[in-house]
């Protein structure tokens, strides 16, 4: 058997196979759009020079989309079209979440509404959705069907993706929300896209039904799992890591899983909190009274129990089918890798 | 030979077959995405009960795939999902364009921005937009694949049309704009979509790539044809009938053709024109003599033709293939419908 590759080699090797496709792609907008799309995916600067050694997420999405061709037997090339789609999508939704939350940052860097005004931004995040649909579709011809039904595959993931960051929206005017709302909320906002790409490639080779729904199962569990460690991190991460302050999320009022848990706890500790979260501006002391609170309530320990469990689930589904068996120890690394960050 | 029906006739029949599956497809939105697009379509209002006699557009382009369908020898029912793809895609592009320009009103009413703010707004015209490619996707079997190529064409024409939205975006900064360039915009802003609309049907239809290939050509020309007299309604349309104030489009300061083809003239009329253009903000007296200006600058003429010229092309592009009588008929009258109003 040949041996497996590390979780860097295979993140690396993605890359290296749909940074080309990505790049052409977002070539094909226009000259208006194309230099948003190109400062925001890391390949330029500001002025539109471009820029050695990009400065880009990790490429879990793409990778997904290249094991899961793998998986069902096929050429990692198959898979590109899809890798290049979910990651327009995934920065679409980016480039759109930064305007609403009127984020100046990601990354480390201005966003793109930031530099170029609200207008432009909102139009080169519709481009790079509408771009998607069309990398995928123009991959069939006579013969194959395969590109449309990836198409589905991703509408449908981005349609999901978008009523999750509505629910995620709605909450902030709710002052608690249950965990099963929240879960269902996260299930959206991130498992979707993560359990399209973790399918996506297997359909672009034309896999079967059970062996797509299995690794679209994996995907959206670790979706799960990967937004809990997320939440773990927004209160208890170390900022040197995340680059955010300790407590952000408490900071910022939001209703992520650990701090929904916590108030549905519904005892004196719970009301302490829901009392807490209703001051405008918290004090750093309140922010650690906050994060301790949460903890009492047992939030912190159902949301790792929830990451572990998610994982567990994951590697389940990834056990459910026949598929190609270094895939398989390809895609569980890459699941643990997600998961594994401090919380 | 089947008597013709008229327009009126032509854009309730399409309305009527297209209302039920519109509304079904709005139904799919998440409880938190409805209420925003079933207000924005004119079936809700703003607390989200039913309204009767939805204030919607006229439907024209609804009307064109149906009436593309049948030119193409298939019964109206098979382009419903692409009359429900492009009124999807158009009214996503609504909705973005009131958060862009600021507009508070469309047809009368609120725009979804003003009720709900721009970060629900968008995401909403974001799920307009995914919907729309899944609709179409899904008209699909494992023996036809003329969805997946409406599909395409709806991506294409969708990212033609954020093109031109861009390039018009673009023109504001710019002092003059040539009229190659302004006409190219345009081609983009809105021939793309309707280029799409006047060939979908027969695309669902399964019709020769001849025939489809026209009636896009059709549908293109119109479009242009129809911005040209949006452009002479924006500076001399009675503002009872465009509901808004006379010579608009002087006070925004837009780039259009007449405008464009105005500044371009570069007689003495064309630099006092541009100087007036320099104000910020424009007394009664000065936009009428920025209209006078236009004119006698050539530029209502140019426009004037320019509708013409574009309407006798789109009616050449049907007359080139062999379609259904009766349909060719109807698109004809639609065409001429749109050009005709005041200018």
């Amino acid at each position: 058997m040949i041996p497996i590759r590390s979780v860097p080699e295979v993140l690396a090797r993605a890359r290296d196979l749909s940074s080309p496709a990505l790049e052409d792609a977002l070539g094909r907008l226009s000259p208006e759009l194309r230099p948003l799309a190109e400062y925001h995916f890391g390949l330029a600067d500001e002025s539109g020079r471009r820029v050695d050694g990009a400065v880009t997420g990790k490429g879990v999405r793409a990778a997904l989309v290249v094991l899961s061709t793998e998986a069902a037997g096929a050429p990692a090339e198959t898979g590109v079209p899809g890798a290049v789609g979910v990651e327009l999508v995934h920065n679409f939704s980016l480039i759109h979440d930064d305007v609403i939350d009127c984020d100046r940052e990601r990354r480390h860097r201005p966003t793109v509404w930031s530099l170029w005004g609200i207008g432009r931004a909102i139009i080169a995040g519709d481009a790079l959705l509408a771009l998607a649909q069309q990398i995928l579709l123009e991959t069939d011809s006579a013969v194959t069907t395969t590109g449309a039904a990836a198409a589905r595959c991703l509408a449908e993931a981005t349609g999901e993706m978008i009523a999750g960051q509505a629910l995620d929206m709605a909450f902030e005017s709710l002052p608690g929300i249950d965990v099963d709302r929240c879960l269902s909320m996260e299930a959206g906002k991130t498992g979707a896209l993560l359990g399209c790409a973790a399918s996506l490639g297997a359909i672009l080779a034309g896999a079967s039904a059970p062996v797509t729904s299995a690794l679209k199962d994996f995907g959206v569990q670790l979706g799960l799992a990967f937004q809990a460690v997320d939440d773990l991190l927004g209160i208890w991460g170390d900022p040197s890591q995340t680059g955010k302050p300790i407590g952000n999320d408490i900071r910022q009022h939001k209703k992520t899983l650990p701090i929904a848990a916590a108030l549905a706890a519904g005892d004196g500790y719970a009301g302490e909190l829901a009392e807490l979260l209703t001051h405008e501006d918290l004090a750093d002391g309140e922010v650690a009274r906050a994060a301790t609170l949460v903890e009492k309530c047992g939030g912190r320990m159902l949301a790792t129990d929830e990451a572990k469990g998610r994982l567990a689930a994951a590697l389940d589904a990834l056990g459910r089918v026949q598929i190609d068996e270094r895939s398989r120890d390809e895609l569980s690394d890459i699941a643990r890798f997600v998961v594994a960050r401090e919380f």
